[in-house]
């Protein structure tokens, strides 16, 4: 069973970032038929051998994510019937993470399913970036490389010469994330106290440390609807501070959330493209790639060696 | 742990189905919340207890099948975590069932990894209806009750009194559903060649038995685009049939199937619940109800007894 | 841990066959001792290193079925404690295949078990010909690789210049290999319409298609005892049929099944050595060998590439 | 799920010991189809319901083993798949239990993978007497029941009131059980020193403890071919020895192995009906009966409650 | 199977909480034999019949961890081969969870390895309180009950009716326990930003939120060697916050934690008996019993209901 | 994936023996940090990359044997982690494998349950000296390599020269390792019968076999706390014997074995470095070392090859 070569394909919510990656590692982009027929009923069919091969596959579960996850289920099964090697995933984005534990009783942990139904679906390892939580990595009995973009991010405000700096977390309960940023950017920083109402809600109540005069740099791991961010822009303003630079490494963007986001207390709004940003966004958006640090991870993975120089930070 | 009362909970496919079932055996239909969240993640709260409980959760695969598959996962998922004593899932209709064999090399299979990841959600038994092919019942290793509708729809057909009728396959690989009901109404049968260019395509080059003169009854598993319906149908004309009676248990209505079997050469379209059929359909349909069955059989499931009669000629 | 090398090794069953596919691979067929102690038990001992090896054990599950079944467990355990890198089972004859779902209540499912047990004992992979229904392969959650004789079969019948054929399914339910045959054949094809009033038992009730002054070809995944097909050529000579030709992939001939067919209404049997014949059959008994297939299909998983040319119309 | 009757089925192994369990727990012997096929595959039918019901299946791997097993294999796959609440298997004599470790590289552990291979079938319990190594019991995962009928014989021996007895075991290895039921009987005990040429066959070299003049008591877990016995028993006279009483479990009298027993040397052979008794043994042969053994710890398992009484000196 | 009794069994841990539970559900604590060879090894043996039981078995993961981790190994393991119906786990204070993911490369995920081999073992339900990272529940696949002290803690609190009282999170990465705490007491929280530049030790940089003049109320779910909480203390003092409250779910107070804890600037330390506290130490300490609302836990298990009521602001 | 170099890591038992291992093997000793945080907790990080390697690590389950056991735990599942190829584990003195049978109901299985979970922590593989039970290989599914220290023993008794030797087994449940080795001197042997009113206590009763005048070699797999050998030693001088040679694989020496093994009845105790010996022990103390032997295995398990020489009288 000599022959381990390297196979890449993408699902259907990333092709770009996919293409970005095998470009990079010198291979082009395998070929896989991916449709649906009239049913809805997902079909997969590679069309190349891939018998004895490390297989990567590549799929955000960003929108539609049901679609995007059962497709991901498929083209697993399908790799391994097809007698791949070992069947890696790529997932930058990995969705359902915010469903990590039971905050009441009688729900799921739909991040815990989604781990496992991945592994009997047959995949072998787990590629991602800045999981929501990052006990979810002890989802898996397969092993998992957690990479982080932050330091892609502090890299990108660096050259911005930014004086004054705030780092703001919008949440008490994700602070340590803001607290990594601040101490990169060697910058103070604050955190929102909010009031969840209900669901995809959020109401602040004060802020804790100091803000006024300066530019909040607002740190998530993921932009959703863009309301909390909002909300945290606007209480930031109240407070006195100036307009705010946005950063997350995930863009979900749900609902209208760039043009929520196309706000005038915001100055910039920088993701990376683990997520592809739907065209027709405004100036304000920086897409930072994730195609260089995935497609290195990829490398190592295939020709061993130490992935510590691209977790940075890791453990967000 | 004495309680073991049933609770049955419905999905979004089929609720009336669920709620008719509940009725029959005397329960309210349980209380569960199941939303959506902007980012398209399922979320899902039983607002009831259900510890120590046998429960059944009612979900058919059917439009739009990938969010009503994930938001199974998800309910059984929930259900396990609350300590439910058995978790049973009632499909009655198994989605991804054509797609149970190879049948070209790098293809999933696609019924093996549903059912393989349902059982890992925590699933642990499973009453599903005239499965697209019966081998699929051993893809699990949880016990599978699978009913029949053939009696059903035999039995309604008699009623009807019809004369000179000949049972027709539209598939000469599974004919043997037709020839049990050809059996059941103690009339001939008939079979269509045809040739399948492409996937969702057909084309009839010519029908193995006689049905010139005779009232077609078109006996199929499944409805899907009522593509190769309409061709059957308008083959056995050319052949000198008369108008034809298209039956199957599952009427799945892809794409504009209603308005495609409005069609002239089509007296009466029966299938049964197992789907919800949409409003607004012509009074050519018969609807049969699957639901005394299903109830019957999930009171045998928590009293124990034997569900042979619900069987029928099971093993479609 | 460099030596990937192959090993061959034989089960009882048709050491033949494995030779010959040793000899086309270039290799020695293994040495194993394969002994029964006088209680019956089965003792295996590989008599040369397997450390590190990928393994092919060949063994058909034919007569008699359960003791080669058991001698197939017990050499995937020893192969699996002696450190063999991968164990691959070529099982030509899959036997408890018809036991592929339940047809009453309270049956086994044992071609479902039969794939578990294979499993559990340490089996990595499978490779086997023409399954009684495709719909086995899911029964594994291993990679099954699954070929087809017919092109074979197919191929052997066009050089014998064959006029006025008719293809010939003694089943309804199995009508679609003998469509698949009589597309290869450019002929047109009937169906035998039978009873079962008991297992191993059946009457022909009528023919569904045009038989008289042809040529049959019957064909079947399997003969078993040989009287369904003795009753089908008898069947089709009362309608007017010529001599037949009885065609399968797998020659079980159970009980007197080959004096049986030593019918003067049988032209030629034609099998594949999948099984192997006994001697002293009559000269109307044709074997094909699937040697150079199956020896074909090990060398693509040693080496990699695609199997699709085997395949031929794979999902019998 | 209120119905958890007991229910028990016997296999082909032991019927009258089966009914004789039932009848001692007041219920009838459930009736169960158990045939074979022309091809030699098992089928199995439980002719009642078991739904939700505590099923108890005996058999006994004895003679012919590799059948036996695999029936017992395909009662437990339709136990599972009818849904039994509990599949517990009462297997008097466990087979292959000899083959309980590796003497040799690539060997099997053969008593391993029949432990796997039962519980991957779906049993989920086991009920048993006097393993070959009571470590066997650490092969499964789910409980066992491991009695010993060590009490049943040294409770008969003492009613013969024999004097100047030695127990002697007829082998080093196994020189524990001999020890105890010394033990039991307040008498000295002897061990044969012999070698192993081959499998089945070994020499008596000599004897460690004082035969002379004293009426030995041989004591096995198992009498197979009764070659070993009749070496002890002759290497016994030969040292001064009276004629020998030899016991034993299980009684699998491989061969012609009642015809050897039936020795001038030895007084009486006392095993226990854990394997039924060919007819037409001559008068030597006492069976004492573990149905009341049985159906005690049956009786416990179901109702709760100390099986202590039952182990007597377990851990043979 | 009818008797499905309670059986309550303590480790060696914390025998009073077990009996104080047992007490309240009215029935003894079980008999069990826990002793250690002179090897090391842990023996344990029921010295009651638990056929049929549900079995609870009661360890916190304190002091010595390894020690008691693996008796509760052997626990499960002897309670699941003496056919318990089911083995629940209370496991007050569940040690490891600080590795509960990967912060640098190489490194072991031991709260996820503790996890599944509790499983392994044997393990059907895990009772908990307050684990350092709620996402671990979703490392177990068996249901969870994950309670939380948070209540019983601010219930007390209210008690000494302190005014301007600050909750204080000794760290932004769990800050919202102390939102949690604040929100309950209706009061103003702080936090403390701090460097690790090694394991077990800490610097506290600066504070944000206001503390001077206020009674800080320090919380975390535990304290290990106290050292932190001094630092935090030290730290608030010198910004000009009064003497501190310390409340905290689980004492483990590793080293010399009692005496260092016995300082000046801290007016009372509040845990529960999670960990039985060692004899000895000062007044300063109130120990709060988890008792009550562990049997009332066990007792819906049992019964079953809802657990809400107990679950406070679960989802530490 | 093409760098599978070969790491040999140590865990705490016995460093010198791993390092002994690597540099016979031509490899550096792996560098690991091994450590315990205050809480006890133990903590793992491998200080050089693994990824794709052949991982071996190395640790006796001798004293404190739950501290080694969770260490091998952590040791494994950091390993897996960080993406090692195979994960094989030498573990020369197996500790728990005297519990490897249930001799009481409701008594664990410990050396099963061992098994178990070293197999779910993600170990591969299995590389061990002389189990107290030859079956506790058929306790785990992966391969085990089981070799035997007998031949380093006998080969060193011979290059003594001792006339007048008698193998002693101190126990009639394992006289076939005391029969392998007489076999080996070609020497009589003897067995010592004793009671056990309780663990780790005995008294000899009897002795069977001639001892009188002669060298005893007592030979035991495990030497414990001695107290069984110092019992035996002077039941020998008291039937006549000489001084005894007391030889045993694994040098356990609990309490204080090494002064009472200080006894004017012994000549010499002959042990291996499977465990360390602790520093200043008499010159009576022989130590053999198995590393040669570890290090041949290791190289075959890497190169592949057959194991057959060093498993000399395997199955002790």
């Amino acid at each position: 069973m000599q022959h381990h070569s390297l196979r890449i394909f993408s699902g259907s919510s990333n092709p770009k970032l996919a293409a970005d990656i095998a470009s990079r590692l010198g291979v082009e982009l395998g070929k896989i038929k991916l449709t649906r027929f009239k049913s809805g009923e997902i079909y997969v069919h590679y069309e190349e051998t891939i018998r004895n091969c490390d297989v990567f596959l590549l799929q955000s579960l960003s929108h539609p994510i049901n679609e995007l996850f059962v497709e991901l289920l498929v083209m697993i099964d399908a790799a391994k019937r097809a007698s791949a090697r070992t069947v890696n995933i790529i997932v930058p984005y990995y969705g359902y993470a915010r469903q990590e534990r039971k905050s009441a009783p009688r729900e799921p942990i739909s991040a815990k399913m989604v781990a496992d139904v991945l592994t009997t679906a047959g995949a072998t390892r787990v590629l991602t970036i800045d999981l929501h939580a990052a006990a979810i990595q002890g989802f898996f009995n397969i092993p998992v490389d957690h990479l982080t973009a932050l330091d892609l991010i502090s890299g990108y405000l660096k050259t911005k010469n930014l004086s004054d700096v705030v780092v703001v977390s919008p949440d008490a309960g994700r602070a340590s994330m803001a607290e990594k940023l601040a101490s990169k950017l060697d910058s103070p920083f604050a955190i929102m106290i909010k009031k969840r109402p209900a669901h995809n809600e959020s109401v602040i109540t004060h802020v804790i440390g100091d803000v006024e005069g300066r530019t909040p740099v607002i740190i998530e791991d993921l932009i959703d609807t863009g309301t909390t961010i909002v909300n945290v822009v606007e209480g930031l303003k109240e407070r006195g501070a100036k307009n705010s630079i946005v950063c997350a490494t995930h863009g979900l963007f749900s609902g209208p959330a760039i043009e929520r986001l196309d706000h005038p207390g915001i100055e910039e709004v920088v993701v990376t493209d683990s997520i592809e940003l739907p065209e027709g966004h405004s100036g304000r958006f920086t897409v930072l790639s994730v195609a260089p640090m995935l497609a290195r991870a990829t490398s190592i993975i295939i020709e061993g060696g130490s992935i510590d120089k691209l977790l940075g930070d890791a453990g967000i």
